[in-house]
């Protein structure tokens, strides 16, 4: 599991910075990769990457400013010139089917593949399968803006094969059945518990990912013991009357956020234009000093997620 | 008056060349720039140049294919936040108002300018004042292209100073008189016909910029005679079939085209991302065997197209 930023700019593109996007790259997972809003450009940022178009199998708007998805009928074609022929989802605030399929049908543009819109609207869960679970919460911006919380499932105990092997158990479908957790009976009348032979699960990950928005108690939930929160710091640490005025945080604000919901780590992005080079490490080593593991990412920047050892341990 | 190429690539964008888009360039004319389609990353390309989006004033869309538009609704909102208060007239087939109103009322932008559309539909003119005069007609591709022809009008001569002053016609507003070619009394009785002191009018400069299309005769009036003539060159020498199954041209019926048209430059753009480095170098060099004044452009190339001396000589 990796977050690739493509897109970590507020507002307009800038030389640096381009408009908001992100990958969450799933690969080992499910060979897939989601994304998190689209801005123009999105597409071209993704040919300086190794990402495929075609593993993009959802893609998740946090809010419809034009920064925020202004790329899609471009990701969309381009996916389809470049062999995407599975699916793809999109979950986002009402209006975005409006968005796309005029933009498709305008320019005359017939995908070889099925487009799904999930509208969102009452919190609740974007999607969920055996192995992921997507929740999603109102935030508080000018216009609907949405949170998400990735949650990845435990992974089950691999079996323990040389415990198995010990126990003199008879290759054959047994194993299986252990592995599975089931209780067994051999041929020589023991009976044996599959959850002995099966070695700890892998407590899934967690990834809170913000659109635009204030200060909000309502990240709290979001981003509880994730292992990472990615939120907005459009604004810097002396300007948290502006960033009220404008619906959007200050770095210091997602830092005590981070603190409070007991994140691991606070990804920083949406930087304004006026925060360059110096200004955007100012704006990581203020935060820093209230949450320490804080970073404020740059375009092109990968962010790999590991297993929380110590989790894996507590469920030991 | 100057050519500037943002994109010079043909339906997606690849790493060296961005999707369609070129700016006319007419700060020494009427301080504005003109853009001829907006692909999906026109403003990032804009950032690398000395454009001012607060300077565009005319967009001309010559098809609705998304590789020339979907760079529109960003590159509008972005002239928004970078000081854009003149107003802006969008040229395009009829659907191009529908994706751009639908795109910024989706996203809740409010443009601080007035945008008007100007429907192109039957061949006629597009735009027409006292300096300059764009018509448009039919291309033949998949779906309605168009090609333009822009034409400055004859700049006026300049008054022959130093005649006026042999000529002993005392100061005053009889100089301005005898600039604007009027026959004037002086006090000492003397008649004198304006047209005798100024100099040779200026022959305008003409530029035809044509859309997505297969070969056809209205290339020929669009681009006759003109100073540059802009064509896409989207396939090879040896794919005139494959050529017409997709409603595009060769680089050798683009340069047979220049060459009937009398047209003294051929800008080849619209390059497949197939004919990188030397391929686009084999697709200049074949179409110069027909039409030796012929050009592959590049993403930022700018091209200068001065008045022709020849022409002006003919009017004196």
């Amino acid at each position: 599991m990796e977050i690739e930023f493509l897109g970590t700019g507020a507002g307009s593109p800038s030389k640096t910075r381009n408009v908001s996007s992100l990958a969450l790259k799933l690969l080992d997972e499910r060979n897939e990769v989601w994304l998190f809003d689209c801005g123009e450009g999105t597409q071209h940022q993704i040919l300086k990457t190794s990402i495929r178009p075609r593993k993009v199998t959802k893609i998740f708007i946090t809010h419809l400013h034009g920064d925020h998805i202004f790329g899609l009928p471009g990701f969309l074609a381009s996916r389809a010139n470049q062999g995407g022929e599975a699916g793809l989802t999109i979950y986002g605030p009402e209006g975005i089917e409006r968005f796309v399929r005029t933009s498709l049908q305008v320019t005359q543009t017939r995908l070889p593949y099925k487009l799904t819109f999930k509208l969102l609207a009452n919190p609740g869960v974007a999607f969920e399968d055996e192995t992921f679970k997507v929740s999603f919460d109102t935030l508080d911006h000018r216009i609907t803006s949405f949170g998400f919380r990735v949650e990845e499932k435990p992974h089950p105990g691999e079996l323990l094969i040389e415990k198995v092997k010990a126990a003199k158990v008879p290759m054959g479908p047994v194993y299986g059945q252990l592995k599975a957790g089931k209780t067994v009976t051999l041929a020589d009348g023991r009976r044996l518990d599959g959850h002995d032979f099966i070695g700890p699960a892998q407590l899934g990950r967690t990834v809170a990912i913000l659109g635009d928005t204030r200060k909000t108690e309502h990240t709290l939930q979001l981003a509880q013991d994730a292992d990472v929160l990615v939120h907005e710091s459009t604004f810097g640490p002396e300007e948290a009357k502006l960033a009220r005025q404008y619906f959007h945080t200050t770095n210091l604000q997602a830092a005590k956020m981070a603190k409070a919901a007991g994140a691991k780590r606070l990804l920083l992005n949406h930087i304004s234009a006026r925060y360059i080079g110096k200004g955007a490490a100012m704006l990581e080593k203020s935060a820093q000093k209230i949450f320490a593991p804080t970073h404020v990412v740059h375009d092109l920047e990968t962010i790999d997620i590991p297993f929380a050892k110590e989790k894996t341990a507590c469920v030991n």
